[in-house]
């Protein structure tokens, strides 16, 4: 009865392949949102807005809307960041400013978040006003999120904690919201949608931890970006974070001042080298991988909470190896 | 038992003034939120909301949330448009990407559409899908107005066709949909609800061609805004299709040469008297008014088409009222 991933998926890009909303003029503004949702990505957020639904009983089509809103409001939102960090290449193609310019990024965008409202409002009748409030809950968290990442561009000093609710609010709050919504759309008691929002929040933080392992740490053709993008952007990411903790205190002093100075064309592999030796004198891919392992068990400590009599066995299953397998990704 | 203009507006404001969902961090994010809200305007959209919902025996307070929602929109797409049109005044003061930066901008609007979908779900159950429907069609309108008024920038000819259907999307549309959410938060009747909404986009309309004729034959110091500033800026407004219809081949094609070529700056004092001179050889002046008149009875007579028995009288008279005196404005 439960789909599987690949089932799921395919039903996905179906949908999106096929979205009316953007099959309209003025060409202008609904082309690049056409090549945004085309340019692929992994659909991880509605494949698990899906499953957390299968896993209540829930048919796919009444999660559908919903589902595909959540991957329109996650490109919207890349459409965006992609102008406020002057990203020009994104899954190895040229960014919507890059290709059109700033201000089609900006207006499709916004056209996009709109037609995210309008397929959350495919959930069905009983659910309507819960799933709404997950999701605009979760559109103020992912604006919180990009504003405090670009406060830290300047800002001298951030602590780990701080780090920590930034990743919450960019990347976690959208991953935990799409479990959310699929769980209430499915109907699921209310215990069970908070125990499934906790997992999800743990999941998109180690996700997030992988994706700043990843890219240094990454094979660069499978990750489609170049290889240590953060050191030569000075991003403050958990790596470096832990390494300020760890390292000694000249070393430390070495790599606040490496990520002081902005990096030298000429000088990035010098300088993605030297921050490497040190992140590699502390071993930092092995505490990332353990603090993820950390976070993969707090998750599914909440999973496991959920009462057995409120969920159909195979699709708990399909959702514990799919968000396995995504956090040993190693592209 | 109906509220007065004045009382609804203290209304308004007295919501804006508290909105709590700007009253928290981080403050870079919510700061030009606050700051925008706070320039005024004229609140119309929040007060023809709440008119239309007391036309129908609603309350205040069933509707208030979606009313404020529609301003929170509004206000977000100011701050995008003005962005987008490298406009650095508004209301007599600096705009947030002039004050603050262009990414700050983009993100504090993304969090006021996000804010405006929190407010919107503020609609009473029986009538929340309603809301939302009428909520995301106007916000996608709105985005493709302005997608046609930037093609139209660089568009050689546009008929009075097609501006006309730009400015249904860019202004009407949220004018027509603040009194079809206020009517379907008061739960009116379906027939009722688009007779209310067709109303609102003659209003609309109506309103925009005022605009066009403020900018040039306006009270600069009421108008907020420099006299002619769609003449330097060569914006194809109703008031330039009209001129080209009904000039003499001789001037029209004058006209056209004028605004096909950038204003000089030192020559703007010039451009503006030649533009007006033609403008005023056709009278161009009553021809909007004109149109404004007729744009007025036609939505008069489908306020007129809803039964006298589903509504307040004393509330439709505060709405026409209202609506008259804001398209009888001077400034």
């Amino acid at each position: 009865m439960a789909q599987s991933f690949e089932q799921l998926l395919e039903l996905v890009n179906k949908q999106i392949a096929g979205l009316p909303a953007f099959q309209r003029a003025p060409l202008r503004l609904y082309e690049p949102a056409v090549y945004t949702m085309a340019l692929g990505g992994k659909r991880i957020r509605p494949v698990l807005a899906l499953m957390a639904s299968q896993l209540f009983g829930g048919s796919a089509q009444a999660t559908l809307g919903p589902a595909i809103g959540l991957e329109v409001f996650h490109n919207f939102t890349l459409l965006h960041d992609d102008v406020m960090d002057h990203a020009d290449m994104r899954r190895g193609q040229p960014t919507v400013h890059a290709k059109w310019d700033t201000n089609t990024a900006i207006l499709t965008g916004d056209a996009m978040f709109a037609v995210a409202v309008r397929l959350m409002i495919g959930a069905p009748a009983g659910s309507l006003r819960a799933v709404m409030q997950a999701f605009e809950a979760l559109a103020v968290g992912v604006c919180e999120g990009q504003q405090y990442d670009m406060n830290f561009e300047t800002q001298a000093d951030v602590s780990m904690a701080e780090y920590m609710e930034m990743i919450r609010l960019k990347t976690a709050v959208l991953i935990a919201g799409a479990l959310q919504i699929g769980a209430l759309a499915a109907g699921a008691p209310a215990g069970s949608v908070a125990h499934l929002h906790a997992f999800g929040t743990q999941i998109g933080l180690a996700f997030q931890l992988q994706d700043d392992l990843l890219d240094l740490y990454g094979d660069e053709a499978k990750f489609g970006k170049k290889i240590g993008s953060d050191i030569r952007e000075n991003k403050k990411t958990y790596l470096y974070l832990k390494a300020l903790e760890l390292l000694p205190a000249e070393d430390a002093a070495a790599l606040k001042t490496a990520f002081a100075t902005p990096t030298q064309p000429d000088k990035e592999a010098e300088k993605v080298a030297f921050v490497k030796s040190l992140y590699d004198r502390i071993g930092v891919k092995r505490h990332v991988e353990a603090a993820i392992q950390a976070m993969f068990k707090e998750g599914e400590a909440h999973l496991n909470a959920i009462p057995q009599s409120e969920i159909v066995p195979e699709a708990m299953e399909i959702l514990k190896q799919f968000t396995a397998r995504l956090l040993m990704r190693e592209y």
